[in-house]
């Protein structure tokens, strides 16, 4: 990778950058005791089928952990993030900062020149 | 999508999420004259073939616009933000920005509970 390539975002690590991974991510880096699947599905507005899948692609990444145990006789599945999923989502959030600054400061300062655009009928 | 999602992110656009298509993105929402391929290519660190690819997906949904002209006899193109385009970004980047403040939010509130993760090696 070119290093005159100021937008190229690599820290941007698409295992965490998925939008739906983005916000279970989110949701763990706050619960050092866990969140329950119940609870992680609804903060993040996932089916049990999609937050499963994405559990899956995030474990093997060793971002995140999952504790399969009981509550009674019901099982219960907990999802913890790793000191590396922390780590790893901290420098991701470095990264995530940076963009949003560039782009704010490129599109406040940019002048929209109208003449180059049609007109939206 | 239940309403009671905080971490559903709806305003992420994947068309715009995708960590090449939002490096093209914010590199040509500065530029209302636009960019040439070739510097397009330098600044977001791509290859040819990918930077065509991410640049017709982006086409296709109405955020890019793209010019083939010549200059002398040496074709050249050029791609532009579309007034469509620069709303949707700005649409994004504003969930963005809410990402970021709520994952550093928790990031920075939530104690480290080490007894929970083994010690790395």
């Amino acid at each position: 990778m070119p290093t005159d390539a100021p937008f190229a975002y690599d820290g941007l690590d698409r295992t965490i950058h998925e939008k739906a991974r983005l916000g279970i991510m989110t949701s763990l880096v706050s619960r050092p005791k866990g969140l329950v699947f119940a609870e992680l599905k609804r903060l993040c507005g996932l089916t049990d089928g999609n937050l499963s899948r994405h559990l899956q692609v995030l474990e093997d990444a060793g971002l995140v952990r999952i504790e399969k145990g009981f509550e009674g006789k019901r099982p219960l599945t907990t999802c913890f993030l790793t000191a590396e999923g922390r780590k790893r989502f901290l420098d991701y959030l470095a990264t995530l900062e940076r963009v949003v600054k560039d782009a704010a400061d490129a599109a406040n300062t940019a002048p929209v020149e109208r003449t180059l655009e049609p007109k939206a009928t």
